[in-house]
């Protein structure tokens, strides 16, 4: 129960139109898209500036009461829901894009900016934002940050911890730094931007983002290849590599979400197709062609069987079909899904997969993967099918061990959270995870900013 | 002193040929490429592998012994300068490259391999290591990730930390930890990696690094432009980046730095000649005469006076000998140089120069300006002349003033070191300044790794 005082002091300070302690309200401030982790909070302040979200720290620690921050809540993981109850601080006012600064590809954002939002505006500009999640109609810039966020073009572009130069953070006991800069070229001072990127609001909350931003590209082109394995296909992303070609997007569908989406959408899957690979580049207009020409004749040599190229906005729209309706299908085989976000270095896709093949079989299950080939993200959704009894957990566990041993990771671009602390230690050693720990506990002695995500208990 | 205790220890654990005491051997480890910092250590020890590093570490914190770590001592800020005295560690034996992961473009160095051997084992494969300082014939990897290093190619290609992917590292109180992995994607707990970057060797030893690769472009080509005015070189790289087109290098003298140049080597310039950008760009062989077209359309309608191609290998290196004579050349003005390195948002170069020149006025000096356009960093050297009296150092201070005043950094790629500790107020304000001064304490309660850098007392 939040203590009666520390109600009317966050009501003095903020106005009781920016927060609400009434149980009905907190059903909104529960969950995030993670159906199975849900907490409901005792109330929730929104703050509209630095200073605000700093006293609402100090108060916070007066009191200890646990802050838990909250973006678009379009995670997977759990982030933003206050596992450990007391306030959510939605951070939905921070809402402006303060500085386009076209000359030296920067904008400066507050963290409430949806990323589609930021991406619209510099693209009027000739610009372009690279992160592209597929929450960007909803997702936040600062929920973003925090989570590290990738999409569809990291195989070139890198993901969002590429993009962020510097920050403004206030910390849990309510000092406000800031970090980076303007400038590519800093070496002033250590880099602290990096160690706020990715923490999922556990070391500090984010108010304000200086972001780069690229050139947008002149032109893109969009293909598919099809092959009759997924190892096949594996041999075409080497020889694609090998030219020298870097492609923005390269995703993948293994052969059950195929036949998945084949059954749900009749896109024209042929039933030797046994995975899909879906191919962007972009660039100068000019060197696309040659370009593609390289990445045909790659997926050639490697027994492409079918071979599509987008002549028009229209063919890249029939293109992306088939990775578009691939979660929808996916609900065709079943509704209850266990899925798993993972990350292995990309010429490991295959031998991840292979071990994947080999736990479905061991548990009798239906395990389709697909994601991000070119930064081998694997999105793996697992599944005991329609009237299949109850998931069998250790096979879960299977996947995490079988990541582990191919050097991959067990958290790729949907956090850590509160679903995977008890994983972490599988990727972090000891004296890390201690080094991580003490991390924490300098900047977050009382443990009140986001409770029970990222670091397991100690 | 050392005492005597602490040397046995240190003999009985590396043998009497991996560390000496002798006076007339610390010569060798007393000075970097900064003439002006020099410190004599009491010792030397040059360990094998990370136990070695760990012991040695546990050691000095047991006799409060201050350990410098060393590279290739090629830097310019005296980040390897042992001011405090104690031992410096030599970090030579941990030459070897050990592996090459084409099919994942990543490689696993030590952190003594000398960057210009890893870019040609690289090379030899196909791929390519951007990082490219004016030192990579002597500089090691290791010394690059303390400094964050930079270079020709950071226009496009970015800095050392991008290219970092994970670091094992042993602390200064002797743990040893792992961060970051072999995956683009990877949000396994916090990211510790950037810390270390650039942190001079202040945080932690380096002892193991993953690093990033990319496909090696199939072609470059050269270009130089030559301007009446930096202003209008300015408007150039504008209209360049307006056409989408991303230089891979992009370098700039002013007209102090062309005559002094002119005079040395009488590569052709002309008087009304004031500025000349050297401009190069790599991609798909097919892409680049198109964007070489596109560069030259954009500096004719911004004035250009000569715009030069380079038709062969031969011709790219008659380009470079303008930049390339430049230190050189300049020694014929004045064989005093108080130089800087600072780093301001792209488009802010000519009004960092204008301020330049009125500093230059003001004090009755000379300033040449040169350096790495295309991400904002100049590197400014400043003289009285060949007779002129003693130095202003007021100047060096209106420098930095007209740096922070246009939202740049006062260290761009060489570091703080010892040099600029007492600058690093003007960029990080004292909450971060604070919050970076607990991040040293807590790794290095003693204060005994890399004394004197980075962090002014506090």
């Amino acid at each position: 129960m939040l203590h009666q005082e520390f109600i009317h002091k966050l009501e003095d300070l903020l106005g009781k139109d920016r927060c609400t302690f009434s149980p009905e309200d907190m059903v909104a401030y529960s969950y995030d898209a993670n159906p199975e982790k849900r907490a409901q909070p005792e109330g929730m302040v929104s703050p509209k500036n630095k200073e605000e979200v700093a006293e609402i720290m100090k108060l916070a620690y007066a009191y200890d009461v646990p802050v838990t921050p909250r973006g678009g809540g379009s995670g997977y993981t759990g982030g933003c829901v206050p596992v450990q109850g007391g306030i959510v601080m939605a951070m939905d006012r921070f809402n402006r894009i303060l500085e386009i600064d076209r000359d030296n590809f920067i904008v400066i954002v507050e963290p409430g900016v949806v990323v589609q939002d930021l991406q619209a505006e510099v693209d009027r500009i000739g610009q372009m934002y690279p992160p592209d999640p597929a929450s960007v109609a909803f997702a936040t810039i600062g929920g973003n940050i925090a989570e590290n966020a990738g999409g569809i073009r990291a195989a070139k572009y890198g993901v969002t911890k590429h993009y962020v130069m510097g920050l403004e953070v206030v910390l849990p006991t309510g000092e406000i730094v800031r970090t980076g800069s303007k400038c590519v070229k800093d070496v002033a001072g250590y880099n602290l931007t990096e160690l706020f990127v990715g923490s999922e609001g556990t070391l500090g909350i984010i108010t304000k983002a200086v972001l780069k931003v690229v050139p947008k590209p002149e032109a893109r082109r969009t293909m598919t290849a099809t092959f009759s394995t997924l190892e096949k296909a594996a041999e075409a992303v080497s020889a694609i590599y090998a030219t020298g070609v870097r492609p923005a997007t390269l995703e993948f569908l293994d052969r059950i979400s195929l036949e998945a989406v084949e059954k749900a959408i009749a896109f024209g899957a042929k039933p030797e197709e046994g995975a899909l690979l879906l191919i962007e580049v972009d660039g100068s207009d000019h060197a696309l062609d040659a370009e593609v020409e390289k990445i045909q004749t790659a997926c050639e040599q490697c027994g492409v069987i079918t071979f599509r190229k987008a002549q028009s906005d229209e063919d890249r729209e029939d293109l992306w079909k088939a990775r578009r309706a691939l979660s929808f299908a996916l609900c065709e085989i079943a509704t209850e899904w266990e899925d798993d976000d993972i990350s292995v270095p990309i010429a490991r896709i295959p031998a991840m997969i292979r071990k994947l093949d080999q736990i479905a079989e061991r548990h009798h299950i239906i395990i389709a993967n697909f994601g991000h080939y070119g930064d081998g993200n694997i999105h793996i959704g697992m599944t005991t099918g329609k009237n299949g009894g109850p998931f069998p957990m250790k096979a879960k566990q299977e996947v995490v061990a079988a990541v582990v041993e191919l050097e991959g990771r067990i958290a790729a671009e949907h956090g850590i959270g509160c679903v995977k602390v008890e994983n972490l230690h599988w990727n972090i050693d000891e004296p890390t995870m201690n080094l991580m720990r003490r991390f924490k506990t300098l900047l977050d002695p009382k443990g009140l900013l986001n409770p029970g995500k990222v670091m397991p208990k100690g």
